[in-house]
């Protein structure tokens, strides 16, 4: 399944790269395949896997601050793999063309 | 923490009532405190029993459906409960009146 | 339509039940159907009602806070209405009891 | 301000990829900077331009589907433009090294 995500204190100062830099040598060192965007993280995984990833996320954040939001965005296509990079390159096919990434 | 989470089957039919009552069912008899409302379903507790019911529903749907949508919204203010109903109560209380749940 | 959405400063104090009550007269006072709930207001109207109410609360927030964090989640079943409230008695009557609101 | 977001066809069968197309279309024709990723797409704009896209790509939608359902998940840092790259340029500055995209 692919799992896009944030994870953000809320009432820190302006800050958040310092955050954002500290989960993403955890996401870096899970060993599952990511894709980091300007709104969010996406991970492939079985479900266990990532969850246990973004819980890790979760409580990293939520030991450095007192009020922590978290989103989660799953798409959970049973059977399938690969499909960090499939997805765009199946709708890149289609349009043509290459799109920014 | 909160959890605000919809789950549902991409590509299912409209009789999405059916899946929600499935779930509802096991949200009703984890024990943990909940809300149900139009676009989703806010349930109160710690960040593994919570993302455990969460886990459950949708892996209940996985087993019905070839392609399933999650989404999982978050606030987890450390140290504080009851806030399922207490968040509510203090919006209420600087407006005056009761709002319509 | 329905449209469940949050609007929040980041970086902000806690104090967001400030924020949430002068949106939520906004709200009250564009005579839309509406439910608010601990983790966000659902509103029910046509694309462009709804949108427009939304454009007003974010604004009212982007002018007090320096960083606005806004989610909206939409669920539009063309030619229907009355959703609000039809689509939890939908699944009550599944389910052959009332569930807490 | 920056807006994620994602519109899909609620019961469509799977070809997703069709819908994705057409509206990848209007986003490029838009002029609007966009970054398209496997779990949705960001633009960044004023809100009444991003807004204005993301209504047209949904009434697109909704003219071919019964049910879509759509997320928007907006970061407005009022007075900063240039975030598409530059969020990401921070928080690999921050790493020390680049980040897959």
């Amino acid at each position: 399944m692919l799992a896009f995500f944030t994870i953000a204190p809320t009432g820190a100062d302006d800050h958040l790269s310092d955050y954002v830099a500290q989960m993403l040598d955890l996401i870096d060192k899970s060993g599952l395949d990511y894709q980091f965007g300007p709104m969010g993280t996406t991970v492939e995984g079985e479900w266990d896997e990532v969850m246990d990833l973004i819980a890790r996320c979760h409580k990293l954040m939520a030991g450095q601050a007192a009020r922590v939001g978290t989103t989660i965005k799953i798409d959970d296509h049973v059977g399938r793999s690969g499909r960090l990079a499939g997805k765009m390159q199946s709708v890149e096919k289609k349009l043509g063309r290459e799109l920014r990434k």
